[in-house]
């Protein structure tokens, strides 16, 4: 577990209490007395907690009283319990051109973008990074250009093996597998592992890159169901494995986009027992295991593998550095092919961007910066299911995320999301309509939407406008 | 035409003169006073450039008689003449692991690099580069890492598009997709136009990514013969396009590697057209087209495109910023298919690389640059082609490529360039034998050099011990 400031871990922790619902309006908080000697802290540090819960809203001071949990009389939304219940049949994936068309029509500058994949670039240290590109640059040894191919940067590799080690995880700098950020992680493993006319196994919700990947490759989806607070279904997917044969199983354990869903780590050890009985390889996609609330990072599916049958995919792309485009594959036993795929479609990844992280790496300050980040989101997220709870209608479902910056939002089951979509976007709001996440006809009534950038009154409005949009079909 | 400085550009018109044979060891060199008043220059302006031709051991002063072509009584080699004869049929490719064991057999730092694919870093302008890259990095807008995706910086592909202009093409920046190197951007028009099970016509010898990219994506190559000076043979590509209907044709017409065959412009023009009755793409990779050697840039096949048929890709990687990895495809009427191909693989090219370039570009200097490049790359040719006469065997061929910095090297019959591979790898040097470039079994004899390393004494005697091994089997 990484250290925290202590009032900062204070206020976490009871800004997750609220979120969760653990907390309600209304609710008092443990007084400064109790917290102080609960904690083994000083009265000062709670106050510094409760003065940053109160400037984010969240509880306001009683005189003579305490502190109490804000939000009038609104009930938190209640989050979306069963998991989806697609045929688990295979499909052949024919989407993209649909899923191109909103991503499109979202990718402007001056449009609410709670429909972007993208969190706020103003969460990350882009000064400081800079330097470290501006120094590094200026050092590099020409020769770099030439030798130092994939895998990628020696330096770099070493200090991602690292972040492995601290977590648990023993992963050699060799097997590691530098990209042009997660998603060609991903592209490479999927074609390290199958072949075109093959199935491969994905969530239901999912992301809809695995999807395009998919099609792109002439694979076969099956989509599994998928809970929205502890991810894929377990007997779901054995009847796959059983039925279908699938080449690979394709998901995101924390924090999965859209769902926001974490997988517990007693799960991703039987997930990876029961792949590792059908010899089936997991395309392992954990970009948001960074982005945690909680106490510590939650475990990579990766950790429980004995077999090198787990091929783990991360970026630096959603947490540090957006825009760099680094990222890495821990690809198992698949890391020789996976490097040799990287060789006939990209060579290497961009030789000074490597060098630059390396030195950020190096010099420190991830850590201070992630700590920042998670805090930020957590609160941001807050804010989001508050507003959820004012503005959206009655029987609206939300899921509530131990990390990342994604909500789902199940909206009354006759709404239509893509509607809202295109009604939001005159509006100049965006939003993530839920049939992008499916090959199949499902999620019609639901949205996802980013809470990764930076709260204020345009979006209070704009979730205002989304909640009166979806309010007024409800009614009908 | 670009500018270049007088005295280089004489020296450079000599030097090509011996390369191509017009001036022979021995023969008289203009007269400072014919040069002068031929060229309307000064007297002064012929000196420096024969002072230059002499230090590199070009030329030679006699007393009182002027200059005389070195080379002793050498004979420089004979070009190879007759283009492959491949057998025209349509092959399935499987040769990546033949090839992957020979590129990492010579990826290290101590390797006298005759075998590798790149040119020395040592001839780029890194400096300039890096303080470009600082400089851009501390200013780039943090919105520019969320929105600024692909197709890529505008800056970058305004100056993409200004360079084409001056070379008489008219690509609009929106027809250009930047890329992680042009590698990228020839797979996705390959993406763009093919599915698994087509058949794609190349080169014979073709470069080896080409192949491997058709093997990648489960393709059939049909492997057409190709001329060392003069690039494809398009009576025998029409008889192709008859018979197997090929989705694309990928090729590269300037400088090709591994051969250095440049198409005469009239020829691409024949060639474009001759597509375009059967309606078939070109995927043109043009990556050396900047490293000429005479007086302009030869045109793309691009130029000629009056169907939007022709997909150009090209970079910066082996002309000026080797290891940023930023190329570009136009692609042509395939713009959109080739972009969202992009962005379901690596989503976006690095933006604070593409910034770099951008700034690079609008200082200034990248003429200069190249002119140099040119320059100093057509010199080191003339030292390769005197050595090869010195060192290899009676019966040695060799192309004499007028830009880029590989030459093909056909040996007497029976000797085997994979033998010379291997041996020469215990001394330390590398080579690429002539059947990387062939799915078929071909070009048994063959080697392609790498003349873009600075010439040294190391290299001078690395050709020297691979014209002993060669003449070693030659004489049994």
């Amino acid at each position: 577990m990484r250290s925290m400031k202590r009032y900062e871990a204070l206020a976490d922790d009871i800004a997750q209490s609220i979120r969760t619902g653990v907390l309600r309006p209304g609710d008092r908080v443990p007084s400064v007395r109790q917290a102080s000697a609960g904690r083994n802290i000083s009265a000062s540090t709670v106050f510094q907690a409760y003065y940053l819960l109160e400037a984010q809203g969240l509880i306001r001071a009683r005189e003579r009283s305490g502190y109490y949990v804000t939000g009038g009389a609104q009930q938190l939304p209640p989050e979306p319990e069963t998991s989806s219940r697609p045929n688990e049949d295979s499909t052949v994936v024919d989407m993209s051109d649909r899923v191109f068309a909103i991503l499109e029509s979202t990718m402007t500058r001056d449009v609410v973008p709670l429909g972007s994949a993208f969190p706020s670039p103003l969460l990350f240290p882009m000064d400081r990074l800079a330097r470290a590109m501006a120094s590094s640059v200026q050092k590099l040894d020409p020769w770099s250009s030439v030798d130092n191919l994939t895998p990628g940067d020696a330096q770099l590799r070493r200090h991602i093996a690292l972040r492995y080690m601290i977590d648990g995880v023993q992963i050699h700098p060799d097997e590691i597998v530098v990209t042009n950020g997660a998603l060609e992680a991903l592209n490479l493993c999927l074609l390290a592992v199958t072949r075109p006319g093959d199935a491969v196994v994905v969530e239901s919700p999912t992301f809809y890159a695995a999807l395009q990947s998919l099609e792109r490759n002439g694979l076969h989806a099956i989509e599994v169901p998928t809970n929205p607070r502890e991810g894929m279904d377990l007997p779901s997917l054995e009847r796959v494995l059983q039925r279908h044969q699938p080449k690979a199983c394709w998901l995101m354990t924390n924090f999965q986009n859209p769902l926001g869903s974490l997988m517990p780590d007693e799960k991703k050890r039987d997930l990876v027992e029961l792949l590792a009985r059908y010899d089936v390889p997991l395309i392992e996609d954990d970009v948001y295991g960074e982005m945690y609330f909680g106490a510590r990072r939650p475990a990579p599916a990766k950790l429980f593998d004995r077999k090198g049958l787990v091929m783990h995919c991360s970026s630096f792309s959603k947490c540090l550095a957006p825009g760099y485009r680094v990222g890495w594959a821990a690809p198992g036993r698949y890391v020789q092919s996976v490097a040799r795929h990287k060789l006939t479609t990209t060579l290497t990844t961009s030789v000074p961007t490597q060098a630059a992280l390396a030195m950020y790496l190096e010099k420190g300050g991830y850590d201070r910066h992630l700590r920042q980040l998670r805090h930020t989101l957590a609160m941001q997220q807050t804010s989001f299911i508050q507003a959820i709870a004012k503005y959206f209608p009655a029987g609206t479902r939300a899921t509530r995320p131990a990390g990342g910056y994604f909500l789902w939002v199940e909206l009354p089951e006759h709404v239509s999301a893509v509607d809202i979509h295109r009604q939001a976007l005159a509006h100049g709001i965006s939003v993530a309509p839920g049939s992008m996440f499916t090959a199949a006809h499902a999620f019609s009534n639901c949205l996802r939407l980013n809470y990764g950038h930076v709260w204020d009154d345009r979006i209070d409005a704009a979730l205002a406008t989304i909640g009166r949009l979806a309010s007024s079909q409800s009614s009908h």
